[in-house]
């Protein structure tokens, strides 16, 4: 397999909000005295976090409560954005209309509808690669602060 | 968008085993002392285990180390194989030969010649769905044995 030349920072930023903006599903992983859960959800990306709709009872939601940290990976395995983040546990009815307002929009379907919890991601850390030779430079946010902005 | 009519035990099986044998990545999540990590790895099926190569100094290692419980996703977050299981890590020298040369053969890259550490999963637990209307009947392994065989 020919392997393309490793995008620069601009590419990679514009490709990865490109990703958040248009791509339905994640992988969400967390982690509880169990050990690590990892589960396909639907998201919304509103330009600074990620929103998810699921069930209060879920493993994901007890994991949460209990520790708030969460990495959630978008895209194929060749083709990833991970975001590391904080997570906050709402009710439904504790976030803004427009944001579920664009959630159906995007996904066809509104979680007021059927979700008891909503999760909101806070990326501290967001990387992105394709191959190998895209290890080097996969940072894009740091801390929060997206880099080359 | 038209969902597909959900797909009894016998084809998810094929599906899974089908995707098992082909799919050359996955996700892998695991739990440490920081919280839940993820990424995605290379993998070889053995028809008993998953097969992972990587660096003994990497986060996955060290996680699965303290606590060997690890949650591999193969396929797509709609088309989704989870194998939910034990983690074993030994030197790449200590794994059969056989598994490296299938390995390679599969993957195009001999792990011999750049990972120290070899990563075993022995699974307890296997699910498979792709649109909701699967979640019902997603197990297809329980306790280590497989459903319907």
């Amino acid at each position: 397999m020919s392997v393309p030349p490793p995008r620069n920072l601009r590419t990679r930023l514009a490709d990865s909000r490109a990703r958040l903006a248009e791509d339905r599903d994640c992988w969400v992983a967390t982690a509880g005295p169990q050990g690590p859960w990892m589960i396909p959800l639907s998201f919304l990306w509103t330009a600074d976090a990620l929103v998810l709709a699921t069930d209060r009872d879920s493993r994901v939601v007890k994991d949460l409560l209990a520790q708030p940290v969460v990495r959630v990976g978008v895209g194929s395995t060749r083709d990833v954005v991970i975001v590391h983040g904080r997570a906050t546990v709402l009710e439904p009815g504790d976030v803004d209309e427009a944001i579920w307002e664009a959630y159906a929009h995007k996904l066809g379907s509104d979680p007021r509808s059927w979700a008891d919890a909503a999760v909101l991601v806070t990326p501290e850390r967001i990387q992105a690669w394709r191959e190998e030779n895209e290890l080097q430079g996969r940072d894009l946010m740091e801390g929060g602060r997206w880099l080359g902005d």
